[in-house]
């Protein structure tokens, strides 16, 4: 059965199609560069991934806070572990 | 009782000490920009304000998590509720 | 005579102006903190300081890129040199 | 000729090798998700990708600095609206 859609909660088959046209993307941007388009339009393409990707990151950590927290899916079953590897996992996201 | 210190977790005392600290650090940067100082000096400053605060929001994120979550400091009681708010802020933290 | 604003750009005052809001704005974060406020309002707060900030370094920039890089206030008189820090300024505001 | 690299600089050569190498890493994060990998272990890897896309993104930026403003490559000729054009695109990196 499908999981729920809510908010940024995504089922495992729609984080891989979102991945697989993040994919396409990066492709094109390639073609882009290639084609020596203009520098700006090829940023903006680049920021329009970035916020594809943060979409997966975030849906990711959705599924991880509702299921991994839960005792499922593997990774340390100690509460504060649990929320130090979490933490840990936003820390890198946002000081990128 | 002062909460153990663990990875981003802070004691309510110790973030109240680090946004003091970012408070003088952003009158120093008026101060800076008001004597003329060279743009990149005054950059670096700003990116080190932004650091520190988000090792503020991380402390703050990570006391959430740990003490909110557990039912307690007021917000949703429904943990499915309390996931999507968590991830929300998440969101609005990475996507600025 | 006042600088033109324009887009990012801003006046000397403008961005003094701005950094006395921020100052307010990071007492009024401690405050909340202190009177142990929703963690989630808090982090609302703190992303609203981040994004003044952002605003501010992206006024210095602007201002950096159309002043400094014209051979005024200081800095490498070299256009190679300019761009190379130019480029390490942004760098640094972007994978903070 | 290839350009000199130096800091952010890059040639097309190498940033659509650099894009390349993204996309396969694109790939394998959608094998992780397909793979259920522990969700963590898929972060770090999406914030590799991040951080190589930023990369990409200077290596452009310091390109349409160095060429571009000196009037080749397309894009506005007057230097106020380069220099607008510019910090739009720091713009966007900066506040995603």
């Amino acid at each position: 059965m499908a999981q729920t859609v809510r908010g940024y909660t995504a089922t495992k088959g729609q984080l891989i199609d979102r991945l697989a046209r993040i994919e396409g993307q990066v492709r094109g941007i390639a073609k882009m560069v290639d084609e020596d388009r203009y520098c700006i339009d090829v940023l903006t393409q680049i920021n329009a991934v970035r916020a594809a990707l943060d979409k997966v990151a975030l849906g990711l950590l959705d599924g991880h806070a509702r299921h991994c927290l839960a005792g499922e899916g593997g990774g340390p079953t100690d509460p504060d572990e649990q929320v130090k590897e979490l933490m840990g996992a936003v820390g890198r996201m946002i000081s990128r």
